[in-house]
């Protein structure tokens, strides 16, 4: 046993490395039913204008502006999907529905509230205004406009706006493939009888909501064999059809670490330790060339990058939030690969670390226009209860300095209070 | 063609009534692969402290403070899983490992980089301090000690946290699962050729991303036949599984309309009208009795819901917000069913409907500590443009007041900048 022989990176520079060689992945058409949370790969210009024609806003009468005040002859009822083909001339009114074509010669509509029916005559009131209650062919999108840029993520307004362009299909970018084990002898699946020593595995639960949550697609490993061998034939496979691999322990410097080993023998390590409390094992590779059982596949041959996570479970997840998330994000086309940030008043004092960048888990509060931070408790790697319900980190520079309750940071938000 | 017997009610009222009239659904046990997401059903007690054991938080040696500065024979090693069995007597330390168990009789580790190793002896520092650089049993998870309320959604931390205790099944509320249908005979599917008057359905694309976000598990219904019976029929088998139908379209007050009466045959209608811009002819409605065809399916009798959303892209957006989500929220038992709101700084005169509470879809931007919300533009009910990239809804009370610039008032958040 002895000490790692990895540089110790600046936390910011490692994250920095990390999305330098992570890739953006191939595009794909998907169906309108395949693509909510999906992340645009091409801007969307409109074909057509929005409404392609003059659509009745309310249920009433299309008639002139010019014949306010007049007792008019229905000529007939525009439906939506059901155009009246009738000329609206002086004198003469079109029944109309909501989305139905407002016929030609009108150039307003009024509701069926302002006006007084009687048989085939419908009288109008006395102040009509030109242009209204009605959707103006254009005036929702015009033809040629830039609709959405490339980068955006497919959300109900967004999907809705491309389906009204009348696109079936879009063009997306690939979700990233994710297999996922957990390493360590003392594991033991949750539900089964843990021996002295042993506890159950919890990262790999963790890391699949955290990765589901990151728009990638998961294959659960399991937890990693013992033998050398065997992992590695193992993760050979797992790569074949996997953009990533993210383990969760063995990456620190004892004798029975397998992790880091591994990746030295299937690509190049490019980060082996960081100076980021809690997380300082983070390791980082890319596994550039495709194992023999991934040949012929079709895929193309895409950077593949392995995350070593940290095996406590705090590690695991903030090493996930620092490095994995916003990779998986870079991978999928997001214009925004970092999570939102707000500004917070500490409530509390935040102790730095002496040479490492800290990630305080935090609770909000508002207190009037502001929101004030509280810590989530003792900051154990190993304290899950700390991250919990926490709604926000908090990133502390390294140094003696620390940070007063009283003083305005921005912090990370995971989710709003 | 009439104008509406339903009574225009308050937004707020009927946001109320619809919230009132939602069943919490029943509770299943899931896997921990299957509960990413979910909510629980039951408060998590510790069955065990954790950790159960003193496990090391680094590679190193375990010994005692009080040999500080001493040469001590190593008596084996403590890995992860493979616990010592000694006493780490006067003169003697153990190696261990990170995660492994502190050997009896040691109470505290010296990390690797801090000792001085000789072949079987080992030499530690002058100062040591008792219970450092472990993780004490209890530390992080006393028995008995309340870690989860039910109400919570089980994100990384909190699956982790599920699984740590050894749980290998959770307790949460069922997903909703919905029917999804639009109705309109100017509809035609995204990709067909659109005649004079026709549009393709952008709704259900739209709806169906929101219900996705939402938590829902969707049945897509396509657009509605024409015909009264067939589209009873439809429905009513539809029912037989689902526990939520959403149509948009239809729901005003024309003669084609066919929503409302198909509700008011299938169950009873609460909601005809409400005074919300955009979205006056929400219709909601409670559909007690199972249907013939869903009978013997050993469903729990839960109320059905159905929620006819108006046709105009916005309106069907804006209406699922203020109604639908918080009810398909509290049907997953969610403590928290509305979104979270920040308090925002107009950068823009709001003018207020004379009689309706109108949501404004707005955009923010970060100015110095606080957010400037800035209109997204034309708010027409038809304009989806209006709500795609919108970071916020700003909810403006009826009357002749509005809001001016520079007040500040709390916006409803769908996504951080």
């Amino acid at each position: 046993m002895k000490a790692s022989t990895y540089p110790l990176l600046d936390a910011a520079e490692a994250a920095e490395m990390v999305l330098d060689r992570t890739p953006v992945l191939a595009v794909e058409q998907v169906t309108l039913a395949d693509a909510p949370g999906r992340v645009l790969a091409e801007d969307v210009i409109a074909p057509a204008s929005l409404p392609p024609f003059p659509a009745s806003a309310v249920d009433g009468y299309a008639v002139r502006a010019a014949d306010a005040g007049g007792t008019l002859r229905v000529l007939g009822e525009s439906a939506a999907g059901r155009p009246l083909a009738a000329f609206v001339g002086p004198g003469t009114a079109a029944r109309i529905l909501t989305g139905g074509v407002v016929p030609d010669g009108a150039d307003c509509v009024v509701m069926i509230e302002d006006v007084r029916v009687d048989g085939e005559v419908v009288t109008v009131p006395d102040h009509l205004r030109a242009g209204t209650n009605f959707h103006a062919p254009g005036a929702d999108v015009r033809a040629g406009e830039h609709v959405l840029a490339r980068g955006t993520q497919l959300g109900p307004a967004e999907l809705g706006l491309v389906a009204s362009l009348g696109l079936a299909r879009v063009a997306v970018h690939r979700r990233p493939s994710v297999a996922l084990m957990s390493t360590g002898d003392e594991l033991v699946e949750a539900g089964k009888a843990a021996g002295r020593g042993q506890i159950p595995d919890s990262n790999r639960w963790a890391l699949l909501a955290a990765l589901l949550e990151a728009g990638a697609v998961v294959r659960l490993l399991g937890i990693a064999p013992d033998q050398p061998e065997a992992l590695r034939e193992l993760v050979a496979d797992a790569l074949a059809e996997a953009d990533v691999l993210v383990t969760s322990g063995g990456v620190s410097v004892g004798t029975h670490d397998l992790v880091k080993p591994l990746l030295e023998s299937l690509g190049t390590v490019h980060i082996g330790r960081v100076k980021l409390k809690p997380g300082k094992p983070f390791t980082f590779a890319t596994l550039s060339s495709l194992p023999p059982s991934g040949e012929g596949l079709g895929r193309v041959a895409e950077a593949r990058l392995a995350f070593g996570l940290p095996g406590f479970p705090v590690s695991s997840l903030v090493t996930f939030e620092v490095f994995v998330r916003p990779a998986l994000r870079k991978m999928q086309g997001f214009a925004k690969v970092q999570r939102p940030t707000l500004p917070v008043r500490l409530g509390y004092d935040a102790r730095a670390s002496a040479d490492r960048t800290e990630y305080q888990r935090v609770t909000l509060r508002r207190d009037g226009q502001e929101f004030v931070a509280e810590t989530t408790g003792s900051q154990s790697s190993s304290r899950l209860m700390s991250l919990a319900g926490a709604h926000a980190l908090v990133r502390i520079p390294p140094g003696d300095q620390g940070i007063k309750a009283g003083e305005v940071v921005d912090a990370i938000i995971l989710a709003l209070p």
